[in-house]
């Protein structure tokens, strides 16, 4: 295991198991890590806000006896001075034992591990990665189904643009007999890729579907999340597929009753409240657990950065096959990487089967010759 | 006692009394109270900022040796991505063990302690009701004059609008022989229901004045309150107005030795820095007996909720007699209320003797028929 | 020493050395010091962002086992209410013990300090001072040195508007031997009063060139500065001299292998990434030095206040010799001058040799007359 945590994928399935167990052995013993934290703090460089997952953090902190510095939006902190990602973190370093970092950049967390000696915890790097969202989903279905095997596992909404349903995807495909279930417009379908290089490759068997209703009875987790009107070009588009994806008791009805409702939450209105109610309404147990995971995964991560002191080897987001192009020869298009605003920052791609992807945000670079 | 403190009148006499007494008792023994509060969380949500308030609830929680979550101002929580008032409640009341909210819109505290287990107090909402600041205004009263019987009580500047000087008024009168003076230009009197309801309904001796000069000696409290150009259609009628009601010493020389001053502050320019040195300028005392205050509140507060967790049973805001209405019969128009914007919240009405009003933000309901 | 740290002159060279003195025994037994400021709890009134000074102060604060109220920006504040600085300062002085000030106006800390009888630091104000930050730098010179006297010290890039290199130079030439070199554009020469009052009237040893180059090898220290855009009215000239003055590891090839290189932080990219890796890079060691003398400095001046209490009697930042004059007759013109904008600020000058300075920016006053 690393010191970071930047993506899901940088976890085996025995490190998840055990940050699993650790987290319900903290709920179960709180009093007992109530002081592992001691004297320690954490860094919570929010670029953007994000209110959820920053109490998350900062909770998770308090209640193992550490303490909090950091900034929750870019209008108090000095991004306005144009200073670095790398800067910043460093500085966290200089401050922090720990650093939890938000940013509307893909590959920000990535750019903070790679220039620091402490964990960075990436808590969502634009629309790229967000892998404590994915533990805290994985915690709550082990804490609600008390496995993850064999399980039915509806997914419902913006199945396109979600990149918690794919890291879930992509999370649950390496436990035994899961199905899935795809439910979503044709506008908001799974990517391709998904398809072929995660359930195809590992022989998962799933379905895809436009009708919620009709998949219902089957399932034994129901993932909602939220079809953003802006994802539409037509506008009457969206307000005719807005209702049909709207989960309200009388949907439930033919559902089973120990099916679980999971949301990463914030939703606007694609849960009816009444829904809250229902014992199946998992989303508020979701967001308690992924303050469990949080603690579980920053007692874990200081513990290796201790050996790893002791050692003085750290270890670093891997760079491994990455090569330098001068951006006359490959660059990354994406006006969203963290390479599109970095100063000083080296310009890395990795060699795939067609081509190259920037090493940050891990989109197909562009060959300028 | 309920869990929550929405408004000053969900208290009895008996209750305030009893957290006067708390928080007098904390003055004298503060050591006493340093860990009372160890490894719990007050979750302070401010969506609007309020320097004072919310400083003055953090230092109560971190002084009974507890700790601090939150945010300070709407752009750095996610009201921007169109959370609910009611879902960032829920979200607080997974990490947080009470929650202390301040809301630019009335009825906003109302409809979060409707929806979670855990304390809600009211910080403020919109020009609705901000209970903790009554609180402090009588445990300054108690402290300073010893009682709070027999008292004249000059109350000074904008009376129509002024949530705090309703609030005082509707405290103060349950005690005993209290006399009101109520100071202010005809535009900013007192609002009629104040006069029927409160005062003569209980036989409240009070008069009318608009001259601060002509009453000063009779005063044993001052309660200056700030006149917002805002208020004023026409600008000559407010530069007019301004410096009457401005506090100088040259106006205090004919006042009691034993006088109060007291502002909920912020000031602008309505009393005169000069009168800070002022032995009677109470204002900076009443910020510090604010912390009291609320840190008597958290505990009772926390308390009470304590038993209810053991009994199951937690106590909501009361919905006695409200009835549901569709927009198309009932509708509450005030712009201010958060039944205008938040989702999903159930449209309530009460029942008065000449029509409804909004269980939120208690206004005169509009009939659609 | 007084109470409050407004100005670096404020402290004798004794007083400096002990502060250097607690903070390297912090650093050495920094468990001996984590419950020192147990229940006590620093207000960080930060009016403009500042990452860095914030999360120093505040880590200075938790480290001695204290805690933090504060904001971080003026969105977050009451300021858009129209508070004075004195009467926020107040506030502050009702729940913590000590503030540490960040202001957009120069002088804003000295209203705060001249308000209050709990320590002030100043942590910046506008472009007049910034002590901790000087502090920090002398820390970090004796740290790297192990001493003060007979040093090189190459001082470059702005040298005419850069407030933490005048500071530097009127510390540093207070003691032997010490030899200054003035490495700078025309545009951004060091002030004349700067060589007369301070340089030449010490008879410090010092040279001015426009060559980093030319003087490297002759430097023990070399502290670098941002050159900002916008300093320049001819866009070609900020193009031309951007380079020169871009540290990296090229023209460190000549610097003595014990050089330091010194920078007060954000930098954009006056120093090249590369050098980082070099172990003559001090900067980030810099930044963690300053948690190191804020704490001394923290816990030096709640001692100092302790005492004060005691005595009942508070120092305050002096205005000896200073006069007050209406508007009418001497006025500061200084825009960026705290009493351009401070609601009931008494207007208070001191006389120089050639007229009057304002007592809170220090610039020199317009007579009207």
């Amino acid at each position: 295991m690393k010191k970071d945590l930047i993506d899901i994928r940088d976890l085996s399935l025995a490190e998840i198991d055990e940050l699993i167990g650790v987290a319900e052995d903290i709920i179960d013993n709180p009093s007992q890590y109530s002081d592992k934290c001691k004297g320690r703090k954490i860094a919570t460089l929010f670029y953007e806000p994000s209110t959820r997952t920053r109490f998350s953090f900062e909770s998770a902190m308090l209640d193992l006896g550490g303490s909090v510095i950091g900034f929750s939006s870019p209008t108090d902190c000095s991004v306005a001075k144009g200073e670095s990602v790398a800067d910043t973190a460093r500085t966290a370093e200089c401050f922090a034992d720990i650093i939890a970092m938000r940013h509307y950049k893909d590959g920000a967390a990535f750019v903070a591990a790679s220039n620091v000696n402490i964990p960075v915890i990436n808590a969502g790097d634009g629309g790229h990665n967000h892998p404590t969202q994915t533990l805290t989903d994985l915690l709550t279905i082990h804490r609600e189904k008390g496995t993850f095997d064999n399980l039915t596992i509806g997914l419902c909404g913006d199945l396109k643009y979600g990149r918690t349903v794919h890291s879930l995807i992509a999370a649950m495909s390496r436990y035994s007999n899961v199905k899935f279930i795809l439910i979503s417009p044709e506008e908001l379908k799974i990517p391709e890729n998904i398809k072929t290089e995660i359930l195809e490759k590992n022989e998962i068997d799933f379905a895809e579907t436009d009708s919620l209703e009709a998949v219902m009875p089957e399932l034994d987790v129901l993932y909602m999340t939220r079809i953003q009107r802006e994802r539409f070009r037509d506008p009457t588009v969206y307000a005719r597929l807005e209702g049909i994806y709207i989960l309200d008791n009388e949907k439930l009805n033919t559902a089973k009753s120990d099916l679980i409702v999971m949301h990463p939450l914030p939703r606007v209105n694609e849960i009816a409240v009444e829904v809250d109610d229902d014992p199946r309404a998992a989303y508020f147990r979701q967001v308690k657990n992924g303050k469990f995971i949080r603690m579980a995964l920053i007692l874990k991560l200081l513990e290796l950065n201790e050996q790893e002191r002791v050692n003085g080897n750290f270890s670093k987001p891997s760079k491994l096959g990455a090569e330098s192009f001068d951006p006359s020869i490959i660059r990354c298009d994406n006006a969203r990487c963290i390479s599109s605003i970095e100063q000083g920052l080296e310009h890395l791609f990795v060699k795939t089967d067609n081509g190259y992807r920037c090493l940050y945000c891990e989109t197909k670079a562009h060959k300028s010759f």
